[in-house]
C-alpha cells in the first residue's frame, strides 16, 4: 500500500462516525509500521475520544518510529478532551500526514506547529482535492458570509399567525403542507422558539418529504419539556441557550441526546446574530425560522432575514381586536417597517405561497 | 298635447331633482287645464316639499276638474311632510294620471285607494315602460334579495390592517391605489364604521376614477366629529345610528348635509342585517365596507358579507405579539373560522389584490 492507500483507508474511517458525531467533523486516522497498518481509529459520536486517540489506544504495539495518518489536522486546544497532538508527541510516532489544515481559528496550523516542535516530521497534501470536497461544509463553517435565513409563517386572510405544527390548522390542501415539508428539507436547519416546543410540540421533520434538517430550539432559560416530540432522533436537536455551565438541566438534555449550544445574552436576551454565528459553526449554512411570534420578530429586528415564505390560507378567523387596526399609529409603525420585494406567487388550489425577499432599508 | 306628452313633462320635470332628492325618488307632476298645462312642480331636495304640492301652489287658478299627472303615486302617509293625496283632494282635481304605483309597502295602491274613495278618477300606464326603467333602482329596494356586500381592507405581510385612508401606507403602488379607488366606483355605497371617521379622517370618493359612492358612516351613538373630510359634498353621506329623534346631533349633521337612518340595537349594538335592509330602502344595491376592525368583524359574523378583498402591502411590521400566535387555541378558533375560496390573484408590482368567496358553512 501506498500512502495515499493509508489516508483513503482513513478517510473510509471517518465516515463511519455517521451523523452521530455532529457537529463535530468526522475524523479518521491510520497508524502505519513497516509498510503495514498496525492500527485504527474513527470519531465515534459528539463527546467520544478523538480519532488519533483511538487508533493509539487501539494497539499495544509500541509507536517509536511509527507513522500516522489522519484526515484533519490534529488539535491543539483543550475541547471536550484534551489536545490530541499532546498524546501524538507522546507516543513516539515520527511523522505525521495531515489530510487538510483544520480550518477553525483555534487549531489551524497550531496542530502542526506543536508536532513540528517536538521534532515530528509532518507531510500535507494527500488526496487534497477528495478531501477539500469532504470537508467543504466544514471548512465553509469558518467563512465570514452569513448563512441563508428565510422566515416562514402560515396565516389567514386576516392574518392570524399559527405556530409550526399549526400550519395545518391555516392551510388546506394536503398539497400545500407537502409543499412546507419539502421546504424544510431543503434546509440545514430549522428554528423555533422554545415557546412553540411547549405549546405547539412540533416534530419539525420534513415528514418524508425529503432529508431532515438539523432542528435548534432557542431556549435562553432552558425551560424546554424534556417529554416533547422534538426529542425523537430523526435528526440532530440543538438547543441554544444562556444558562451557566453547571445548570442541572443541561446534562439531563444531554442524555436525551441534544446538543447544547451556549450564548451570553445582550440586552436581555440572545441576538440572533450570534445565532446565525454559532449555527454557521456547526455546519447549519441555511437556516428555515418557522416562529413562534417573538422569535420571528427578533431574527427580523436583527436583520438576519433574507426572505420570507407566507402561506395564506383561505379562512377568515376574525373577533374584535382580531383585524387589529393600526390607524393612527399607522405612520408611526410604517416608519419603521421593513420593506419587501414580492418574489413569487404559488396557487395551491385556495392556499397561497408568497415569497418575498427583506430589502435592505 | 296629448296623455303621454303630459307624463313625459312630469318626467321631465322629477329628473330636476337630480342627486339632491337622494334618498327620496325623484317626481315630477304637472297640472292640466282645458288641455294646457296650467301648473308644475318636482320635487327639489331631501326633505322638500312633494312634487304635487309644488304643483298646487305654482297657480292661483282654481284646480275644480283639473286633471294632475304625477310619476308616482301620490303618498297616503305622513313622512316628512302630511300625505299629498288629502292636499289633492282639498284642491277639486277631478282626475290623476299616475306613472307607477309607489313600491314602497307604505303607499303602494293606499294613495290610489284613497283617491278614488273620494271620488276622484285615476289612470294608471301612461309610459308604462319608460317609468318601469326610470324606477328600476327605487322599485328593487322594495325586493327581498340582499345587497352584494364586499369587505375589503389592506393589510401587511404580517396582517396588520389599516383602515381605510391608510390603505396608501401598505399598499405601495400609485397602479394599486388607483384600482382601490376605481372598485369604489363599482359599489352604491361605502361603509365604514365612526371611529375610522374619527382616528382616518377619509375623504371616501373614488378619487376621480369613477363614479363617488354613498358615503355611509355607522354611527350607533352619533358622536362623528362635525369637522372631517367626509363631510365634503361630492357624494351623499348616510349617518346610521340609534339615538331617539330629539337628539340635538341629529339636526347639526342635517345642516351638513347628512342622511340620518335610525336603527334599533339589538343586543348592544346595531345589526347588520337592518343595516344592509335600510340601504337597501335608499337604493345601496352594492356596499364596500371598509372597516375599522370591529365594524369589518361584525358584519362578518351577521353572515351579511358574500366577498373579500385583500390587499396585501410588501411590508412587515413586526413587533411582539404583532404576529400574533394563535398556537393552543388555535383549534377553537379554526371551529369558528370562515372557509373561504379564492378566487383571483392579482399581481401589482410588490402589491397583491386577492379576492376571495365566503363559503356558506
Amino acid at each position: 500500500m501506498n500512502k495515499n492507500a493509508f489516508m483513503k483507508r482513513a478517510l473510509q474511517l471517518a465516515l463511519k462516525g455517521g451523523v452521530k458525531v455532529f457537529p463535530n467533523p468526522q475524523v479518521g486516522c491510520v497508524i502505519v509500521k513497516n509498510g503495514k497498518i498496525i492500527s485504527e481509529g474513527y470519531h465515534k459520536f459528539f463527546g467520544d475520544r478523538h480519532a488519533e486517540i483511538h487508533a493509539i489506544n487501539n494497539t499495544k504495539e509500541n509507536l517509536t518510529n511509527a507513522e500516522m495518518y489522519i484526515t484533519l489536522e490534529p488539535c491543539s486546544h483543550f475541547g471536550k478532551t484534551p489536545p490530541c497532538v499532546d498524546e501524538i508527541i507522546k507516543s513516539g510516532i515520527k511523522k505525521v500526514y495531515i489530510g487538510i489544515v483544520d480550518p477553525n481559528p483555534l487549531v489551524k496550523g497550531n496542530g502542526i506547529k506543536k508536532l513540528k516542535n517536538a521534532g515530528i516530521e509532518i507531510e500535507t497534501g494527500l488526496l487534497k482535492n477528495d478531501l477539500k470536497k469532504y470537508y467543504s461544509d466544514y471548512i465553509k463553517r469558518f467563512s465570514t458570509k452569513r448563512q441563508r435565513v428565510v422566515l416562514k409563517y402560515a396565516m389567514t386572510v386576516d392574518g392570524k399567525i399559527a405556530t409550526v405544527s399549526g400550519d395545518s390548522k391555516w392551510i388546506s390542501s394536503e398539497d400545500s403542507r407537502k409543499l412546507v415539508y419539502k421546504l424544510r428539507s431543503q434546509f440545514d436547519g430549522i428554528l423555533v422558539g422554545v415557546n412553540t416546543v411547549i405549546k405547539d410540540d412540533p416534530i419539525l421533520t420534513s415528514h418524508g418529504e425529503g432529508k431532515n434538517p438539523v432542528k435548534i430550539v432557542l431556549d435562553p432559560e432552558l425551560i424546554i419539556p424534556l417529554k416533547r416530540k422534538i426529542f425523537t432522533a430523526d435528526s440532530p436537536l440543538v438547543i441554544i441557550h444562556s444558562m451557566d455551565e453547571d445548570n442541572p438541566k443541561i446534562e439531563l438534555l444531554r442524555k436525551k441526546g441534544a446538543i447544547l449550544l451556549r450564548l451570553e445574552k445582550k440586552n436581555g436576551r440572545i441576538n440572533f446574530e450570534d445565532v446565525c454565528k454559532s449555527l454557521k459553526k456547526i455546519s447549519i449554512f441555511s437556516l428555515l425560522i418557522e416562529g413562534g411570534g417573538e422569535t420571528a420578530w427578533w431574527a427580523l429586528k436583527d436583520k438576519v432575514v433574507d426572505e420570507l415564505i407566507v402561506f395564506i390560507g383561505p379562512k377568515i378567523i376574525g373577533g374584535i381586536g382580531a383585524v387589529t387596526p393600526v390607524e393612527g399609529e399607522g405612520i408611526k409603525f410604517i416608519k419603521n417597517a421593513f420593506p419587501l420585494k414580492l418574489k413569487s406567487i404559488k396557487r395551491i388550489s385556495s392556499d397561497l405561497m408568497l415569497k418575498y425577499k427583506i430589502l435592505a432599508d
